[in-house]
């Protein structure tokens, strides 16, 4: 007799056949005895699709407008899923971002919920109801559409679960659940039982695109039992069965808790490295240089500054690789602009990062880490650390080569006893 | 400087490239000063295409969640719209239904609308901003998304024009206005300048789809100039000569008005016949026969009533075709309840009729009509009358013949002095 949010992604309500399973599963959980509350995404395609016909009428979408049409995606699969339940002699009933309704910022195509009014849906849930709640969608105060960014339903799904203090947001997808690496690179990546919020926090920002990082963090802060599984599977699989499938991201390292070091390894390809070298070392560089990166909106994710020589340093810093020119011709500006030796950059290089609170409590970790990589003749171009991971910049046609000699250097197939 | 409503239907917004052409012309409207507020309808098919994905769900899928998909086509424009209008460089800004708000009763798929809000579009328009609204589409009093049913979104037009006091709502769709019959079968058929609303009605009651009816009753209440114009001409065509095409709908007979007897000539052939034999004449006797079939929610159109011999009489009425079935079996158990002798039917039949509110003033329309269908020796099976329009029922093999007939014997391809 539990209250529990069930969010079931693009690929899983993909065709009426998927969504006439997700009732299926919907309704056996119900017959089991348990509130369930079902957070479905738009049918895989449909948001590309719609934001292609935006895109042919202006070359940059108005924010607004675009969560307007980009929403559409979400409400056809409630009412559609609304019905498959009542198909399946569920009680249940739709409801879009703005109907429940879940209260967010302005910031059109990345807002963040600020409140949820949970009022009508406990009064479905007593009623007997499964509300079919729309994800990725809300509305600001002056009553516009918004949307949450990419992946957007997994952060409603957690919200919903923390304001309706559910017992556990399960996050249905096309795998089932969350690995040591991508089994596509190392074959012999294992599934984790359970990793930390703390954990998943640094693989999904790293590169690991299970779940979006923001839901992640709000599970986090409001500590939402999340649970990665698979829709893929026989939606007659029993309940017991089911519930303790998939990972489970916990909110502390609890005694059930693997005792693995390292939890994982991370990667991501699409980044690009940007040098200024022979920068005058003088107080306000730093930002003479990223503040004009920051005002063209460009995500800056690792920062190295070298040490002095002649009062002259290196700076070293990592962009998207989308934008990489944008970026490039910013800094051909403020080269000048500081009186900089030169610029030189990179868009071929790739991060690869290992993760694990055991980090926390082991010496030797990056030491281990940067002799694996060497002894395969791997050069390092730029290294980072936080108390949970190690990142490493290296070329990009080595990532493949890392990931898998780092997984068996740490025996990352072999479950913790 | 006038504030005129365009609605644009689904024909004119059926692509990107289209709704580009609705964005040119809205914004020819503009550029002559005018305050324009836009209406479009869902991309030609889209509508059909969720209520196709709604049935594979749920074979007769829930009325409130119908609409909830169903509004998504409208949606979708709207936003498209906005932001091909800001790229032609227009101020424009997209509205559902329930941001509006239009304010419905809560008969899903078939509400009727209540109220509008007005206070945003004015303040819009003052900024100068071009609204562009969903049509089609409301909300009830308690926040559901509701929709008008087929064709809402010329009411929807024409409501708006109404709240707003706009000087004109023009209907853009894929004809160039109401013809004296569809040219399809009369070739010489021929567009009229100016048609009153009451003829309106009783041509899109008939069966004349160039209009939801709706939105003509709701034009005639509020007294709103509604013109039916064609959004397939080059969107450049200047201002002046575009608000003088097409069709306009009076709410009065002035003096402008074309001087016809007849207007035009509707016909529906979807139609059936059931005649009640031998009933015992008594009071009572056409409510036991037509109650159950009100209850069954079939809409009743002509009714006769024969005298009566000997205290018996024929009951003969008619239905639209797809539930001739259902009548049928609804009057075999009414037949033997009230001791009627036969039933028979006949779902081979249609419907012709003459509109023009000339009868009013002119003799010997409805003799004139029956000599010319004699003469090509079509039987006419039932008459129905009313102060501007005689209706015939006939085989629907002569349907085609009888229309032919009759718009050559009124003269109708030749325009009134």
């Amino acid at each position: 007799m539990a209250l529990i949010v069930q969010k079931y992604g693009g690929t899983s309500v993909g065709s009426t056949d998927r969504i006439r399973n997700v009732a299926r599963r919907v309704a056996k959980w119900r017959a089991a005895g348990h509130d369930v509350i079902v957070v479905p995404s738009a049918m895989s395609g449909e948001t590309n699709r719609l934001i292609a016909l935006a895109k042919e009428l202006q070359a940059s979408p108005d924010a607004r407008e675009l969560d307007v049409v980009a929403s559409t995606g979400e409400q056809v699969t409630v009412g559609l899923l609304a019905m498959a339940l009542m198909a399946e002699g569920v009680k249940a009933r739709s409801y879009t971002g703005w109907q429940v309704r879940v209260l967010t910022d302005s910031a059109f195509t990345k807002a963040r919920i600020v409140d949820i009014d949970e009022a009508r849906l406990r009064a479905d849930l007593a009623a007997g109801f499964v509300p079919v709640v729309a994800g990725f969608q809300g509305i600001d105060t002056i009553g516009n559409i918004t949307t949450l960014g990419r992946g957007g339903s997994d952060t409603s799904a957690v919200a919903l679960a923390a304001a309706l203090k559910a017992d556990e947001c399960l996050i249905f997808t096309d795998v089932d659940g969350v690995y040591t690496t991508d089994p596509r690179i190392v074959p012999e990546a294992r599934r984790l039982a359970t990793i930390t919020f703390e954990e998943m926090l640094e693989m999904a920002s790293l590169g690991s695109k299970v779940l979006q990082i923001r839901s992640v963090e709000f599970a986090g802060k409001y500590k939402v039992r999340l649970r990665v599984l698979s829709s893929l599977t026989d939606p007659e699989i029993p309940v017991d069965t089911e519930a303790r499938s998939g990972t489970l991201i916990t909110f502390e390292e609890d005694d059930n808790m693997e005792q693995a070091v390292i939890s994982g390894i991370a990667f991501a390809r699409d980044e690009a490295k940007l040098t200024v070298m022979g920068v005058p070392d003088r107080p306000g560089i730093a930002y003479a240089i990223l503040g004009p990166i920051g005002d063209a909106n460009i995500d800056v994710d690792m920062i190295i500054q070298n040490a002095s020589t002649d009062g002259l340093t290196d700076f070293s810093f990592t962009v998207p690789r989308g934008d990489y020119q944008k970026a490039l011709e910013i800094l051909d500006v403020v080269q000048k602009h500081i009186g900089a030796r030169a610029l030189v950059g990179d868009n071929r290089i790739c991060k690869v990062s290992m993760v694990g609170v055991g980090m926390r409590t082991h010496a030797g970790i990056a030491s281990k880490m940067f002799r694996t990589l060497s002894e395969e003749g791997i050069n390092i171009q730029m290294i980072s650390t936080s108390e949970i991971k190690i990142s490493v910049v290296v070329d990009e046609k080595y990532m493949e080569l890392a990931v898998r000699v780092l997984h068996r250097a740490f025996d990352l197939e072999v479950a913790p006893a």
